[in-house]
């Protein structure tokens, strides 16, 4: 390493001690999934379980086409309290059969310190929403635990706000952490969020933790979606997280940001050549 | 009514059903103050408690130039885990005293929803802070107890995301809310956040709660504080929140946009005749 | 002054040389009214000239209460060249009659280096336009002739760069400059935009100039407009720009902010016992 | 074209009728380079012109590398009048030096609607800078001339803005106009500005004209610039335009963006595989 890349080293250490970039990267397992190695890994599904055809359908879709994760709402933050809530606790035992049946491990949202204890066994991996990075209480609790966490980014926090956020989780002793960018707030009405790629990456520069982006949530539209996500895989980011729904017209919520299966299966080929191309490989 | 105002009123009745415009405002009592009537009410304070006497001294200069509420931070959400986390139960105990022995009741910010049964008997009212905003384990165990909440704004949220938070609390049987502005993210680098008045306007204009600003932790700027509370007075809010400490340079949190106290005491004597000419009164 | 403030001023100096903060602050002379004495400047009228009546009367009725500039758009910078452009020299010369009539000096925005020949005889102050405030052609004009330059903020400008357009006009030579704030952009889709009353503050400080503010096109809703009135007077500000037309509702551009004649009255009224208690004047 | 496929033309036609979707792509010809295209278009340069070998030595290299497009900046619309202005008309005339002796075309901005007459017989195509989006007398002229307009996206500005900006441009006869975003403001302040590679792919369904992306002013971080570049070419971009410097360190302008000649090197070297996995070329 030279002076400078030392020194550099030096005062990043010194700003995030605990997940601050170091001479090896870390890679986070989730079920038998590696992230943050030479794979590039798709986490597929719906943004709420509804049903447990709709998840064991998506389940076993989205692993044939090549994804290796599964996604799913259970506990859904609602910013109004008069939308869908979730299935709670009936919704993590439907995905949990889900993901077994199909073979693929799968992460869910977690919004209540006191819903931990009883997640945990039944979960491979939590996910803190973009609504909760900042809450402290929650990854605080998370740390204390040992499943992995999927961090998504605050769509009003900056980056190192965010990096910090990992610290809270990782002072705790749990440093099996992804960052999951997931578009941030912008003056723009035309798509719902920003997909900031240009700090996923800054971020991946300044940690030794995984980094992923969510273009589903981030813009709103799927058509964006596919390109994005090769956006992502070239760029040399570590995964994505998308919505797949098997009738995005009738999703009790975000449906009109999910992917069809077919468009789904589409994006999983396109992603090959470029996996390639950039000597990555999807799994 | 006319009815182009009753049928606006249906409208914004659907949306909030709970906090939403209805034909009188509500009021929240603190203690023994009443916030959304005549009076503007200044509620005022050091960022974190500190150590007894930086509270009793404090809590009794407000009172005497005016204030009628003391703030004081205990549990501090801090972005970063390696920064002053507050004195916790013992720094509500010395805010418990030093309201107490100045006569004016006080409000302090609560992290977790466990943490609520053993604070509620012993504070006047709950602040739930901007990175909590969209935590709504926190908002939905607040609405399931009676202390008044004041809800600051989340700096990155919506105003109509802020007033359904309000919403989640209502939705409990708690509506002893009052709801804070304190500024929001923008591209700037000037100052620390920008106060956007013209939304807190906004807010009180759609529901029925009294709407209050917090001019420090917005612009971190203790020169600009006054003249944002002034404005805040002659614009028709029904308060301001500041921070003001016996010596900010040597503040654990925030020093530096906290006012001292002659710049305090500047500010009341400012307020008086604007109170006048708006036919507001103090207190 | 203070070694602290002395210092303060050389750093100022350094950044803004021209028109940085100094002992004094200026004034700037429009007709026979002057911004950035005692007295606080209501500058009122519609968005654009639409007809000879349309604007005589308004100029009339701003007059009879209160107001002591005339506003009024012939030459429109319209996002869309489909819509309405403005009436171009003939609105000028609408304006110019109404002004005269009515005893009110007017401004009127300039959109090209190449009108301002034609239009410095004309007008007794330019408009620079928040779309053209890093339009360093027009700036660099405007500094060459000596008629007052109303210099509104870009939307998605800096408090610095804000100061450092109006740097680029003194350095031509004419430093007769009014700074207004207009609403800069945000995430927020409840108003156009946001009213940054802090940052006009902030600016008021760090030069010499008068500082105004538009509520108008920062919040694009006529309830809220009053209200920010009263709240940049109690802070301190210089003036508001405003938008009044005789009948809102159709209104050619921007009708939908603008104050109908009765609501300016009401407007004035209100501002009269406000100046008073802050030792301010009306005119 | 199916029913939906058609009635969603007919719908964007009438919100951009020149420039909006149609069934057939345009394409921009810039010199000999055709943007639009299977090639995907890398434009590189300094950010300011600034000695005949400096501009010389970048063309050579940028040319033997594989960039098919020379950028410079001679006229600099910078923010403060205090900053290097740039050489001027004998900046043009290095940059065409430069651009013939090397066998590549190149772009200039230009800041005023008097500059073009002058500049337009020596120029292969202007650019509009970001603070000149919404300069609409520099878009009239520049629709009332023929040479190429790189039309980069104001900062602040919506996609339907600069679409409209585009429009503009083309209402005068002159639609050979390639969009170029180049980040926009937000709240972070880690990277310079946030790249909206989202906004972009949106624009390019809108709209039948190329879209290009620059990373380099959207980060101001030389090490995102080439992953950047890898995610526009991966998502169905149509080229990139970055800065490239002999020795940034010593640069007028910027210098801390631009790319070292090596990276240069190293990046279009990544980008061959890339383009060759999504069936584009490089030229």
């Amino acid at each position: 390493m030279s002076k400078i890349a030392a020194d550099l080293k030096d005062h990043l250490d010194g700003e995030f001690p605990l997940v601050g970039a170091t001479s090896t990267r870390s890679t986070v397992t989730i079920g038998d999934v590696v992230i943050g190695e030479r794979d590039f890994v798709v986490i597929a599904g719906p943004c709420a379980v509804e049903t447990r055809d709709q998840i064991e359908t998506t389940a076993r879709w989205i692993r044939q086409h090549g994804a290796r994760i599964l996604r799913g709402g259970a506990f859904k933050p609602r910013t109004s309290p008069y939308s869908f809530q979730g299935l709670g606790e009936e919704g993590v035992e439907l995905l949990r059969r889900a993901s077994l049946k199909a073979g693929v491990p799968f992460v869910t949202e977690v919004l209540a310190p006191s819903d931990i204890e009883l997640l945990a066994p039944r979960v491979d991996a939590f996910q803190v929403g973009t609504r909760n990075m900042h809450n402290f209480a929650l990854l605080d609790a998370l740390g204390r635990q040992d499943k992995p966490v999927v961090l998504k980014r605050g769509f009003g926090a900056t980056l190192r706000e965010w990096i910090l956020a990992a610290e809270h989780v990782a002072r705790g002793g749990n440093d099996r952490i992804v960052l999951c960018e997931r578009g941030i707030r912008s003056f723009g009405e035309e798509t719902r969020f920003v997909l900031d790629l240009g700090g996923a990456l800054w971020v991946r520069e300044r940690t030794r933790l995984p980094v992923i982006v969510d273009p589903s949530h981030a813009t709103g539209t799927p058509s964006l979606v596919g390109p994005l996500c090769r956006a992502a895989l070239a760029a040399g980011l570590d995964g994505v997280m998308i919505e797949v729904h098997p009738d995005p017209s009738t999703a009790l919520s975000d449906g009109d940001q999910a992917l069809e299966f077919g468009a789904f299966a589409e994006l999983m080929e396109q992603l090959g050549p470029i996996a390639t191309a950039v000597g990555r490989g999807l799994g």
